[in-house]
């Protein structure tokens, strides 16, 4: 398996993941099949086109478009299958893979903003940031939940970790852009897997106060 | 009256159903007159303006401007109106104006990412699915509402129907450009209509589960 | 100091204002460090994004990372102190600065447009609310609020008669830009003051009626 195929293999477990999430989010009401596919395509992709928008390129899935299917067949299978997918066990799973998604997704949208020269190096960053978690945001809001910015869950700062350390190492050391990418997207998932693992709350003195 | 004009009269006919239901989805709030306007024109021209962020595409009402006027008058005489506006028939007959609207806005979506050469097969789709439901997402989401996903109304689905049955008209006889909009837009409307008309809600087969 | 440097000044004053905003609408919230600075970050820069994304013009921050920079920094003081900004007389003083952040980025985001010649006359105006309440409606949906449009706060209006004005002195006295700019800013500014500090509602005349 080359490099590509390595790499495209991930992005599709990212894509299914997210939209898996997209369509659990709406697992306990009444909606119907239709609007929970939408649902989980925005999911999916809706992050990378917000990015893709802003750096003014054309979206991804416009010339790749296994990212729609991948999402349309993985929203299906969710469906069908919710009563599998709702099962803890498989949620819990389904959170590892979500990790895997924003730590492929962040460091892939860091990367792309850097490689366009777009906004050293605050640019990247937030690009990184929206790219993982644009299409969870659309998720909550379309979805009338709470949104994941405002959970205690120890969520985007793995993002912002992951995209740091890659960004710092492809300006540090440019002979070591794969390298970079690969520790950087390790970083993400560790961490954002830990918190799941031992379920990791932001502490207190990291939170507004609440009264 | 030209094919042109035709289409002119029932875009604006759109526009206007979509105006009337972002100032009709406050009419129960205290809501001021200007907050209520800037709704009903992101209500009119919130889909086709995002279809053409993504096509990369100046939008559409930038040299189109009646549809930002259209949707000012209508969204004016609606405020003013309401009572008149929010009687039941009234009401009711503009589920069917705005059902027209997702016809021709849908399919006119879906046809424009085509044109564009957009992400075939599923490019033209999305974006004609974007197009019709777009500014009424972002309607409900301002307003605070469900969004139209959340519902069991069948809302969705007609407007997907209508776009396919167009393009695999379009792909498969491409002589017949006009039939094929024609074709997707009615059943898109005769779908929607019928709906409204006979109240079909999703069958539960159909449904995510709910507890 | 140059009109360069005060009008650099009094923008990053604006981006201060919008993302102290942001900060401040979780404050009563559980929403860890990172989440409070990504809303800050939204609020500040997400409507003049939203306008550049729609004129298809390279997002502003990009090339102007003080922006963000200024976001973050503002962002990162107002989650630290909460105590502090959480005070009613400093709430009230960022009223006024928000009061100036409208002002500016609604009268430079109309100007802008205007410059871009994009769908003079009604384009402008649009684009000119959009830059000004654009930040706040996401950072609102974002953190799960009531949207300013939902509101009976007189806010909308003043955004709307400071670009117009503008817009109208600069097309009759095309030598007259600065000063436009200047009354526009200004008007924005009494209004939306005058607003805070006499606590103005809109009246019931200039609302939908509520049961």
């Amino acid at each position: 398996m080359t490099f590509d195929q390595f790499n495209f293999v991930l992005s599709m477990m990212a894509t299914i993941a997210f939209a898996v999430t997209g369509v659990l989010a709406v697992a306990e009401r009444r909606v119907d099949f239709f609007s929970a596919v939408v649902l989980g395509i925005i999911t999916a992709i809706g992050g990378g086109t917000i990015r893709d928008l802003i750096l003014d390129v054309p979206v991804f899935w416009a010339t790749h478009l296994s990212y729609v299917q991948f999402a349309i067949l993985a929203s299906v299978i969710t469906f069908i299958a919710q009563s599998i997918f709702s099962k803890p066990q498989i949620l819990k799973l389904f959170l590892y893979v979500d990790a895997l998604g924003i730590a492929l997704f962040g460091v892939a949208g860091a990367f792309k903003a850097l490689e366009l020269g777009f906004g050293w190096p605050l640019g990247p960053l937030m690009l990184g940031v929206i790219t993982a978690i644009g299409g969870g945001l659309m998720r909550d809001v379309l979805a009338g939940r709470k949104t994941l910015l405002m959970s205690d869950e120890v969520y985007t700062l793995p993002v912002f970790t992951g995209c740091f350390l890659m960004l710092v190492i492809v300006k540090l050391f440019p002979n070591f852009v794969s390298e970079g990418i690969l520790i950087g997207t390790a970083t993400t998932l560790v961490l954002r897997s830990a918190a799941i693992y031992w379920s990791w709350k932001v502490p207190d003195w990291f939170i507004t106060k609440s009264n």
